[in-house]
């Protein structure tokens, strides 16, 4: 939470977290988006996720849901499904063995860290993004971006950002970020995924380890201007 | 919880974080101050937060609460009231969007950042002071503390200080490792906020962004001695 | 929970925290060791922590305890009891005052901090080791690791550790880590203490504060090879 919260204040947005029954569907209904992120799971989150979820949905507000180890307990998986049927969701942001996981019910993970490249999971994606009628993004060396028949894939990136936890939660909540001011949600996800991918590689430079890439990153996505975007974006779209 | 706690450490403190109902009053009766925030809300906690003030009050340990984000949801303004309400609260320290939802039921916050200057919030502060006999300190680009008709404005500080999240629970957490050791609240939350903005000053020189100054601030505490706030320190008392 | 699941990564183990009751057991006898760490300490995690350790000995996973400010609270000290007593632990990873508190029920802590250099610890890390037949690591300037009768004593490591929280914890994980993959739950122990001294020492060279440290351990975790080990480790054992 500390992370993702630093990274979107680091882009300019106004992260707010909140669990509580007693007031998320007071704070999602004030929210330009909402993320639900599984990664700390409870039951009473769980609750709490849902409330959240309708009182978006009631205001209009994009939802982003992070199904974390979805695959990993039947728990994970059963309330990734439960929060994608409860409201229309905007974009699910996850990695390859997560998106096979909510496809495939009797499929298992390792536990939270992907096992699959992103290709692998396109078939996947594109099933749950029919399913639910919402974008799917599906972190890994490449980037998957999908809604409807449109596949978007983004090249950037860097082999040291699976060695930090909370890369792929962060890539959700700029996703959410980004749906906030962007109409399209195809665009918004894969803006994120892009902005996290450029970012992730500027962090990476002459960097001796991931506790170097740490401080790095949220200091990229300060300083992300448009020209090193343009640079580095290595995004095609079929 | 894991940034305030560093800071803690860095200036020389020995911070314990619990919430455990069946804990809390024994270790507040420990402990030489009681920091509560309600950043990381919830029913259960409520109850230990309550507890927990009981046990302070008793055994005369100073009291500091943090109302994140009150004025947002109808339940963080009523904790916080309640907070203040259940026992003597020695120094409230908040921005100023927090401080004026405490004196105007129905006003509302953006969420957790504020959006009100410091000096917008001057007469909410007197009157939170007044009301609950507390000192209330007051985070913005001007720092103010208050004591009945005292006002001591802090001019320090840098920023980039609200581009990083958790700073704001880091000075109310200073303020109590200050009150468990200076008998003048007053001066406590003056020295809390003095030495938070000179350390954010130093850490913030010739920072590329948030991720860097937020291993330069814990550094920037640990290292921080008193020419160097006599050097800085920017302070005047009405 | 951060900075482990960081550490962990950044020597390339695979973490996964989980608290909620419906999945713990199902998460701990997938994982390859079960590291259970009781500072952020509810009734509602005692039970799913009573549940993973039952799970994790039905599967023969080995399981890693950290008694965090035990000692500290009546709750805290019955808890890790009961944690020993419910399924048979493998390594107790603590620093000397919470070693001392499990043997003397009525021993009092400061809080999370120790008190007690470790080989103040000694005898009742050893008469905790014959009680659960397990290994006990105890922390301080000098570690010590404890099977039977059997005493390893570590001297690496830096005086900026104890000024960084959760390295402790860190500690314990890595214990977990090293327990998944060595037989010998003495030598797992043993390794993990001796690698957290190097990459604390690593860390700590030039190192302006405790903000800079915590940068570098991870980063120090990741570069370490063989050689740095050999050349650094000062261990004895009787």
């Amino acid at each position: 939470m500390n992370a993702t919260a630093n990274a979107l204040l680091a882009i300019g947005a106004s992260p707010v977290m909140a669990h509580a029954e007693e007031e998320v569907a007071e704070m999602a209904a004030l929210a330009k988006a909402l993320v639900i992120n599984i990664g700390t799971l409870s039951r009473v989150w769980v609750h709490s996720m849902i409330e959240a979820e309708r009182a978006a949905h009631a205001k209009h507000v994009p939802i982003v849901l992070d199904p974390v180890g979805a695959g990993a307990t039947r728990f994970r998986t059963e309330t990734a499904h439960r929060l994608l049927g409860e409201a229309p969701v905007t974009i699910v942001r996850a990695n390859a063995s997560e998106v096979r996981a909510l496809c495939t019910p009797d499929h298992l993970t390792k536990g939270v860290d992907s096992v699959h490249g992103s290709e692998q999971a396109l078939d996947a994606a594109r099933a749950l993004a029919a399913r639910y009628g919402c974008v799917v993004a599906v972190s890994g060396a490449t980037d998957l971006v999908i809604s409807g028949e449109t596949v978007i894939r983004i090249h950037n990136g860097h082999p040291m950002m699976p060695r930090v936890t909370g890369l792929g939660c962060t890539a959700t909540a700029l996703a959410g970020a980004f749906a906030a001011v962007n109409p399209s949600p195809l665009r918004a996800a894969a803006h994120a995924m892009a902005v996290m991918g450029i970012a992730g590689e500027l962090a990476a430079k002459n960097c001796p380890g991931p506790g170097t890439f740490q401080v790095r990153f949220p200091d990229a996505l300060y300083q992300l201007r448009e020209p090193d975007i343009r640079e580095r974006l290595t995004m095609d779209e079929t």
